[in-house]
């Protein structure tokens, strides 16, 4: 794990992402877990593994969910020392999404909740999640959408003489990999692909694409934050649901 | 169809379109088709379909592919005179895309070229497509790129002093739907999906998204036609390729 970030870890980004974690206005509450749980399948007695697990928020989701075992993995040891605080009959492991080698276990779904967008090398990580899946397992994730990771510069907007937003200024889009960006600390490496490249590696390491969201505000969350209907002009968040296939039946075209 | 647009039997549109298409600098040549007849499977003896074939260009592409039988819909009769005029072998059949309900038939192979962002119900198309295949068949198709047909008052840049392009001017990425536009003439219609709502609508109806192409332009292309070098910050095309699937051998998770 030598050469990965681990920026959890850092003091100051630790302090900022809690604070942020527990305002009730944060993203990850008003748009993205909304679409990420009403992707999950029946977790009744299920084989969970949550990688990118952090403090464990979702691990405890899973087994409230009915879910009989629940793994989670992080390369934050902070993190998963708030996690172990807080819950029973979670396993935590620290490690690096980079390199699942070492995880061992078949589960019935995978997921990760904004994480993947850190990893180098999606095409790798599809395929060792692929390994650790039963067949007809899920795996379920959220990302930063790519409109976001794609500007070398980072995201940003142009505004017009009152402020408000006109336009997101978007640059970038067919130059992959790595993105240097700020987030409470300088220097948090993300990296972009395009719509296309995630669903390419999904399709390649033999996961059929069940559903693809982009989700937008409701109108709900409008009335209570104005400034989420800028998700209208850009959007935030992706999250896809993959389901490893044992085979399909497409007869060669006769 | 009388509701149904039909820019191009527009004289003002058809001369522009025909002078824009027999240059051999347009994008159609240098970044559509290549990766449009990379998605394509062995034609040799299959039923094709084409949907918006215009003037019979790719129609008389599939026979050279070794295509059994290509059918081409259109629904201007100025473009399909072009295309009677000059190939043998290839059924014309003037139809709006808006509606394939008259067009009978099992087909290998449904391809459609530039022509299903100005379709109004992606949904309804891909069930009709759906209807025509044979199990196992394809639905091959190019379009504009979400991100042009993104921006109510359409697509543009902001550029710096020296008129460089340094973005593209992302809006209204979440309000689905119509967009008029203009191409040659005004009033051109064309409706706004998102990478979520194309993709669900293929599984919805039964297909298996099988490759997403969001195609750069070669080292050769940006030599002979640098402008395209604004591909890399904004892409202009999506292709995706969907099979129909007779059943998906997933079992339970257990």
């Amino acid at each position: 794990m030598k050469n990965t970030q681990n920026i959890y870890d850092n003091d100051t980004f630790f302090e900022g992402y809690m604070k942020l974690r527990d305002n009730p206005d944060n993203m990850n509450i008003n748009l993205v877990n909304p679409a990420f749980f009403s992707l999950a399948p029946d977790l009744t007695g299920k084989i969970v593994l949550d990688l990118g697990c952090g403090y464990g928020e979702n691990c405890a989701k899973f087994l409230c969910l009915g879910a009989a075992k629940v793994v989670g993995i992080d390369i934050s040891e902070k993190m998963l020392n708030v996690a172990k605080a807080d819950t029973n009959g979670i396993e935590y492991i620290l490690a690096d999404l980079n390199d699942l080698s070492d995880i061992t276990g078949k589960y019935d779904a995978v997921f990760s909740s904004m994480a993947v967008h850190y990893v180098e090398d999606f095409n790798k990580l599809c395929a060792q999640v692929a390994n650790l899946l039963i067949d007809g397992g899920y795996f379920i994730f959220s990302q930063e959408h790519p409109f976001s990771t794609s500007p070398m510069n980072g995201p940003s907007w142009t505004r017009d003489e009152d402020g408000k937003r006109t336009h997101y200024n978007l640059s970038d889009y067919g130059r992959l990999g790595r993105r240097e960006t700020t987030w409470f600390v300088d220097g948090v490496i993300k990296y972009h692909r395009r719509f296309s490249d995630l669903i390419n590696s999904l399709v390649d390491n033999g996961f059929l694409v069940e559903k693809v969201l982009e989700p937008l505000p409701s109108e709900e969350v409008l009335v209570k934050l104005p400034s989420y209907a800028k998700e209208f002009d850009k959007q935030s968040f992706m999250l896809i649901r993959g389901r490893k296939i044992r085979e399909i039946v497409t007869p060669a075209v006769q």
